[in-house]
């Protein structure tokens, strides 16, 4: 066993450690009272990339949360790599269903539970620990590495854009890796080489300028929330099609040649559904789960509210109701195009009586890299040394808005090597983060600064 | 002017105050932290009635909350009238839209704010104060008096047709005389001889067992969001008619005669619109706006929620959605077997994947008198001497569930004599009650004891 190998191995329990005490920090994006949290967050993953041995570490505000900028350049002649991550967690809510604390990090059954375990704090501390393994064991990096650990991926990355454009320069690289994905089952690595992109949007339905009574003014005049029911009804056909016009113009048609290569793909169907709860898969028709998840594009309500939801019975009828409804796009689509689309869709839906906004609250275009690149053959040479089966080349039903950034500001490959299970309940209660894909994955990172230093 | 119009104009101020301190207490009976206050608003209730003159005055615990029962039987050989009210109120969220604190009575513009201030308080206390009235000047009622003032009309009568069994023999009595209904403008004074029912339902749709990623499984299950919206929308179609089958089979058909009695009702359409805050009016093809609020059935949405309902945007898959739906039925629809035919509806335009909850939260048979009965005329000439217009003989589109239990438990005729107004905003933030309603009521209210007593 290797000295390096051998150091990741012996120091397993202070890395956990050091991940515990970053998921303590309630540093949710999206809510404004956890503002100072957010600062807190920063300045401690600040704090835990110069003591692994980073050189340069900055907090660099942005209009909204501060970014996390580390950088060792000590390896001239040899590759670059950019490193991206999350500090910022999802809300938590509804609390009530989380079995311990979401900010008080509990290992349960080999699994750490935690707002945050898996996305995306446990996997940037993966890179914490190789870079400290690293230091420790050689004195140095086997490559020149930038991190960028932003704080609002949760709430769009708004201000990120703007950062990578100031700072294009100073990040410039080679490659660009990112820890923020999954792995096909405990012990099966997976390299991801596709996302999907989103756009989300909000539908507000206003109708009487105030909550009426029922019985005196039911039937005279339009209800938002039946008319919301309506509008979101309407946006899709009874085989799962969406129907916004035009929404699958530009989606690229699925080959038999691609089909044949995701057949191929070891994904567990009936794990992947008892996993979701649900009682049967369903989806759009002519397509497998696979492909309805990582090729095909989504309308889904994220969430629904309108009039009285306490308990009991209150005759209302509403003023106003609200909808969130986000798209999962595919390549080529485009959130700019289809935002506007799906606002006049919305509008052509609506029943007369009611006044729409319809808002576009955060989007990200899919994004899809070569999968024969170098680079990426280097992280596949990593991960074939830290874990028992050779990597899957899959794709992702999720977004990392960022990346197409990147590919705007740097354009450089991207290598999506992230180690997270289908039951680690992202964004939901009892989000977790398995010990075998902390500990693993801390070794794959390790080993792929050595593979691109290889030269890919 | 007679002794008794005297002391009613000379103590309006005094019924006010009376008034406002039962404002001042928070009896919302469908939530369970004001089991305490429900409790004291009876003994207040009970304690002003005893004050006012009646004789026997009892609090009656039932299995939910208590009713208050007060009687004077000092007119033998004379009619005697049920008095029937409710001290309960409606819960006052969205709490922050009010303009003053819905317990913290208070006079705008001639009008008292507060919840209950109409329904029904502020119509209970009219009688308080007509009886207050008699015993003051006369030493007596022209009639004998039974009130029934229950404290859960807010939250579906539950427990009072039990008590009103029980008391049967003791509640016997010539004539109903319900104050929980309005005016047709504030000094166009009308007597409802028609109410419609309710069926009011929820809705529970599970999907996933948990909240979901929607990336990582969007496409792949059913959204129980999606399907709640595809159910509702289902529950009607686009000429605004109701979908559940044989929905509209026992309801009477509209005659051009009754056509034509509504057609003459004063009634200001544009106004009515107007205070509900629409910018047009909506409802089933074929029908005006008052035959739609009064004689034809509804079915509107009173509340939804499902998944994230917070500011900005939470990729998430929701496990739960709800809907809150209730109609109004019209003579002669049954509640329960139009619950049971709803139910069978939902369950149909289900779509697979989800697993379906449908609840029947409470209910009320539509209930009509006839408009000719000598009781009635009685009730006519009370509003005739104390309004400058002569009552409309109206229908009313609320329901009044214990008016079908009445009729089952004691067959009498009932006069539906109340003073509200459109712009009351019952159940919604700032109701409030005209202060000419509550002084011209109470006068109504001392003269129907009077014109009850001339023999009807």
């Amino acid at each position: 066993m290797d000295a390096l190998t051998q150091y990741l191995e012996s120091h397993q329990e202070q890395f956990l450690e050091d991940l515990k005490a970053v998921l303590r920090i309630p540093s949710v994006s999206t809510e404004p009272q956890y503002k100072e949290d957010m600062l807190r967050c920063a300045r401690h993953v600040a704090d835990d990339f110069r003591k692994a041995g980073m050189t340069r570490v900055e907090i660099v505000p942005t209009a909204g949360h501060p970014v996390v900028y580390a950088e060792w350049l000590g390896a001239p002649g040899k590759p670059t790599a950019l490193l991206y991550g999350h500090y910022d967690v999802q809300p938590v809510d509804p609390l009530e269903l989380w079995q311990t604390q979401p900010f008080e990090p509990t290992i349960r059954d080999g699994k750490l539970y935690a707002r945050g375990a898996c996305d995306d704090k446990g996997q940037v501390y993966m890179h914490v620990a190789a870079i400290q393994a690293h230091m420790k064991v050689n004195g140095r990096l086997p490559i020149n590495l930038k991190c960028v650990i932003e704080g609002e991926e949760e709430a769009g990355s708004d201000n990120l854009e703007k950062f990578l454009r100031e700072w294009r320069k100073q990040l410039d690289a080679d490659v660009i890796v990112v820890s923020d994905t999954g792995m096909l089952g405990p012990d099966q690595p997976a390299l991801c080489y596709g996302l999907r992109g989103l756009v989300y949007t909000q539908i507000d339905v206003t109708g009487p300028a105030r909550d009426l009574h029922s019985g005196e003014f039911g039937g005279a005049v339009q209800n938002p929330a039946n008319a919301l029911c309506a509008i979101v009804a309407g946006l899709k056909d009874s085989d799962g099609r969406i129907t916004v016009p035009g929404f699958y113009d530009r989606v690229k048609p699925l080959t038999q040649a691609e089909r044949d290569v995701l057949g191929r793909v070891p994904f567990d169907e009936p794990g992947f559904i008892h996993e979701a709860g649900s009682p049967v898969a369903f989806g759009e028709k002519g397509y497998t789960t696979l492909e309805r998840v990582w090729v095909r594009p989504t309308c889904d309500v994220n969430g629904l509210v309108s009039g009285y939801i306490g308990e009991g019975a209150k005759t209302v009828l509403p003023s106003f109701a609200s909808a969130k409804v986000s798209m999962r796009l595919v390549p080529d689509q485009d959130p700019k195009d289809l935002f506007a689309r799906f606002e006049a869709h919305v509008r052509k839906l609506a029943p007369p009586g009611v006044t729409l906004k319809v808002h576009d609250l955060h989007s990200a275009p899919p994004f899809m890299t070569d999968f024969d690149h170098p680079m990426l053959q280097a992280a596949v040479r990593a991960l074939a040394r830290s874990w028992p089966k050779p990597p899957a080349m899959i794709r992702e039903g999720g977004s990392i808005p960022v990346m197409a950034t990147f590919k705007e500001t740097h354009g450089l490959p991207s290598i999506l090597m992230g180690f997270g299970l289908a039951d680690d309940n992202l964004h939901a209660p009892n989000e977790k983060y398995n010990l075998t894909s902390f500990h693993g994955g801390t070794k794959s990172c390790a080993y792929l600064y050595e593979e691109l230093a290889k030269g890919a």
